[in-house]
C-alpha cells in the first residue's frame, strides 16, 4: 500500500469507525453477486451509519478521485453494484424504519431496510408495502429505489417510483438533497425525485425515503390457468378486471419450458396439470372488502372454459396451495441462474403483442444458436417478459448476438430492452444501440452536471463514458 | 425594425408560413393572460404545424439568442406563458389526436389537443381521460404536461404525470427527443419523461404525448356534505373509501366564505343549504360496475349524521343536480379572479393537517392586513388547498407579505408552496426562500445542461437566473 492509499484508508476509517471498514478477504460477501456474473475485489467496503457519514465518504472520494459504488441488498441482476477497486458504500446498517404514519399511509425508511421487513412491520396496522418479487427478503430500499424495481404487483400498485413520495439523497460531491416530503402533489420545480429513482446510483446515494403504504387486502383468490394459445390472455385479463372492479393483483405468465424446468429442478414440488400446456398463467385477485373472490374467479374461469378459451384451471383451495402456486412463479431467478452461461432479460412489449413476441423469438434464437434452450416468465399485465436463454456453449460472441436479438425484437415491436432490471453493465450495448441519441446525450449531460468528476458508479448505465 | 429583426422575422415566416406568424396588435389574444396579471407584447407569435417546425424555430432562436416561450391553452395562473419581447410558440395548430388504441387504453395526442376534447373523443369507446379542472375546456396537452396539472380527480387517477406514458419533445437547441413509448415499465436510463413533465417549458417544448385512458365510470353518486368542524373530514374520506372499495373520485372542500362568495356572484344558482356552514364537501363516487353507489353514499352519510359528524348532506337526485354541485366547485378560478388585487395560491399540507391550516391562516393574514378577505377550496384528498386572499388595498408590499405568509405556513406544516400550478413568475420568491438549496442548485445545473444559452422561458421557474 502506498502512502496515498494508506491515508485514504485511514480517513475512511475515521469517518465510519474501524469496525465498519472491510478490505481484502473481508469483502468476500460483497465482492461478487449471487448470479455469479460479476466478481471483483473492491478497494474497501464501508458501512456508514448515517447520511452524514455517506456524505463524508463522498467528499473524500471526490478529493481522491476514487470511484464509489453504492450497494444495498446486492440482489441486482445487471452488475449495478459491481465495483472492483472502488469504495463500496453499503447502506445495510442504515436499516431503521424511522416512522410509520398509519393514517397517512406512509413509512419513513432508511436505505438499508429490507423490502419484506417493511411489509411485515405494517401488517399489524392493516397495511401493506406491496412490492413483490423473488428477492424481496433480501433486497433493500436503496437498491429497489435506485433500480425502480417492479415485480408481480405492478399491475395493481405500480413500480417503486409509484410507491415513493420523498427521498433523502447524498449528491456525488457530498451535499445532501432533502426531498423528504410526504405530499401527493408537489410541483415546486423539476422532478428531481423521479430523476434519482432508477438512476442506478449515478446521480447520488439514496439514504432514506418516504414510501407509500396501501390497505392490506384481507381476501385473496389465486388460480393457475392453462392456455393452448397465449393470444387469449389479454382478453382474459380484461374479463378478470371487469368482473372484479380491477382487483387483479397479479397476472403472471409462465412458458411450457419454464414449468418443465421448475418440475425438473424441484422434483417433489406439486404438479398442477397433467399436461404440459404452452402457457400457464398465475392469476390473483385481492381486496380489502369481502367480495366472494373465489366465486368470481370461478365464474370468469367457467365462462372462459365454456367458450373454449382455457385448456384447464386450478383454484387454490388453501393458503398452502396458494403458496405452492407462488413458489412455482418465484423460482424464476433461481431457475435462470442455475445454469451458465445464461442470458437473463427483462424486455417489455405492448401487452397485446406478448404472444407474438413469444412466437417469433425462438426462431431468431435458433438461427443464431441451434442448440439454445429457453424459459420465459412474464408480468403479463405490464407487458414485461423475462426471457431467459441458455446458449449451447460458452461463446461470448454467440451470447452477445443472442442478447442483442432478444432486445432488438422487443424494440422493433414498440418495446424496451429494459423494463425493470435497469442497465447496469449487461445492457450497455443495447442502450447504445437502441436508445434515442438525444435522450442519451441529455442523460450524459445530467450525469456531468451532478457528478462532474465521474465518481459515482462509473462505467455503468450510460454508454460512451469511461 | 432594424435589419437583424427583419431578417429574424423573415426566417420565422419561412419556417411556419406567412399565415402563421403574428406581430403587433395581431398578438393580442396571446399577449395577456385571462387572470389579468400578465400583459406584454411578444416579439412575435408563431404557430408551427409540426414538431420539425418547432425544432427549426428553436434552432433559429438559439442563433439569434432570442427567448422562446411556449404557449398552449394560456390557462395557467402563475405567468408561465408570459413572454414580452419573446417568440411565443403556440402549439394550438398541432391539435390532432393521432391515434386511440382502445384495447391498450392509450391515446397518442399532439400538444394542442384540448383536455376536454380528448375525453370526448374516447367516450364512445367506454373510456375517459380523467383530468378534471375548471379550464379543461380550453387547456391543452402541452400546457397540462408542462405544469403537471392536477385538479379534482387526482385522488383517483393521479396528476398528469401519472397519466402520461410517452413524450415527444423539442430540446432547446432544436434536437428532437423521442420518448414516445406506451410502456408501463421502462427502465432504460434516467427518467427524462418525468423530468420534462412539470418543467414549465424550461427544458424543451413538448409537441406530442402518449396519454393513459381509463375505463369510463358508468355509475356516479354525488353529494354535498356540510360540516361544523373540518377536523372530521379525513375520517369521513376513509369511511367513503372503505365502504366503496376506493371508488371516491372527488372529495372537494369549500369554505364558508367560498360558498357565500359563489352565491353572491351567481345569485340565481341553486342553494343547497339554508345555513352557512363552516365547511362544505363535494363527494363523488364513480364505478364502472353497477354498485348501488347512491345507497352506499346514503349509508355512510346516515351513519355519520347519527354519530354527529355531519351537520347536513344533500345527495344529487339527477344529472342536473350533479352539474349544479360541480358548478359550485368549478367557479373557483372565476370567483378568485373577479376581484383585484388577488393572491391565488395552491399550497399543500399533509391532509390530516388541512383543518389546522384553515384554522391558523386567517389570524396570520389579519396581522398583516386587517381588512383582508378570503375564500378557500381544496382538493382535500390530496392535501391541496387553493387559498385565495384579496388584500384590502393595492399595496405590493402587503401583497408580497401575505403571499409569503401563506406559503411559509404550508412549508412549516410539512407542505409545499406549489402543489399543482407550478412556479412560473408568481412563486419565484417562495421557491428561493423555501426550496432545499441543493435541489435548486441541481435544477439550475440541469437547466444549464439542457439550455446553455438560456433561450427557453427565461426568468421563470428557477430563481437566481436572469
Amino acid at each position: 500500500m502506498d502512502a496515498r492509499i494508506q491515508a485514504l484508508h485511514a480517513r475512511l476509517q475515521a469517518i465510519v469507525g474501524s469496525e465498519q471498514i472491510f478490505t481484502g478477504n473481508e469483502t468476500d460477501r460483497w465482492a461478487k453477486d449471487w448470479t455469479g456474473q460479476f466478481e471483483g475485489r473492491p478497494f474497501a467496503v464501508v458501512r456508514p451509519g448515517t447520511c452524514e457519514e455517506v456524505a463524508a465518504v463522498l467528499r473524500l472520494a471526490n478529493q481522491y478521485r476514487i470511484p464509489v459504488v453504492p450497494i444495498a441488498g446486492n440482489t441486482g441482476l445487471n452488475g449495478g453494484a459491481y465495483g472492483p477497486g472502488s469504495i463500496l458504500v453499503s447502506v445495510e446498517r442504515m436499516n431503521r424504519i424511522r416512522e410509520i404514519r398509519r393514517d397517512a399511509r406512509v413509512a419513513v425508511v432508511e436505505a438499508g431496510v429490507i423490502v419484506a421487513a417493511l411489509d411485515a412491520a405494517v401488517e399489524q396496522d392493516g397495511l401493506t408495502f406491496p412490492l413483490a418479487f423473488g428477492a424481496a427478503g433480501s433486497a433493500m430500499m436503496g437498491g429497489v429505489l435506485s433500480t425502480n424495481a417492479g415485480g408481480s404487483n405492478v399491475l395493481r400498485y405500480g413500480n417503486v417510483r409509484d410507491l415513493c413520495l420523498g427521498l433523502e439523497v447524498v449528491l456525488p460531491d457530498g451535499r445532501i438533497l432533502d426531498l423528504m416530503t410526504a405530499l401527493k402533489k408537489d410541483n415546486s420545480g423539476f422532478d428531481l425525485r423521479d430523476l434519482i429513482i432508477g438512476a442506478e446510483g449515478q446521480l447520488g446515494i439514496i439514504t432514506a425515503a418516504i414510501m407509500k403504504l396501501h390497505p392490506r387486502p384481507a381476501y385473496h383468490a389465486t388460480a393457475l390457468v392453462a392456455l393452448e394459445d397465449l393470444r387469449v390472455a389479454p382478453a382474459l385479463l380484461n374479463a378478470f378486471q371487469d368482473a372484479s372492479g380491477n382487483a387483479v393483483t397479479a397476472y403472471e405468465f409462465m412458458s411450457r419450458n419454464y414449468v418443465a424446468g421448475y418440475e425438473k429442478l424441484m422434483p417433489t414440488a406439486r404438479r398442477f396439470f397433467d399436461t404440459a400446456y404452452p402457457a400457464v398463467l398465475l392469476v390473483e385477485l385481492a381486496t380489502v372488502r369481502n367480495e366472494a373472490l373465489e366465486e368470481l374467479l370461478e365464474t370468469v374461469l367457467a365462462d372462459a372454459l365454456e367458450r373454449g378459451i382455457l385448456a384447464d384451471a386450478v383454484i387454490a383451495q388453501s393458503d398452502m396451495q396458494r403458496q405452492e402456486m407462488w413458489a412455482l412463479r418465484e423460482a424464476a431467478a433461481e431457475l435462470a441462474f442455475h445454469r451458465h452461461p445464461v442470458i437473463d432479460t427483462d424486455i417489455a412489449v405492448p401487452l397485446e403483442r406478448i404472444a407474438e413476441y413469444m412466437d417469433r423469438i425462438p426462431e431468431i434464437m435458433r438461427a443464431i444458436d441451434p442448440g439454445f434452450s429457453d424459459i420465459a416468465v412474464a408480468h403479463f399485465g405490464d407487458g414485461n417478459i423475462h426471457y431467459t436463454v441458455w446458449p449451447s456453449k460458452n461463446d461470448p460472441i454467440v451470447e452477445a448476438a443472442l442478447r442483442a436479438a432478444i432486445d432488438a425484437l422487443a424494440v422493433d415491436m414498440g418495446g424496451t430492452f429494459s423494463a425493470e432490471h435497469g442497465i447496469g453493465l449487461c445492457k450497455l450495448p443495447s442502450m447504445a444501440r437502441h436508445k434515442n441519441v438525444s435522450a442519451l446525450d441529455m442523460m450524459l449531460a445530467i450525469k456531468t452536471a451532478f457528478d462532474p468528476k465521474g465518481i459515482l458508479n462509473p462505467g455503468k448505465t450510460l454508454p460512451g463514458r469511461s
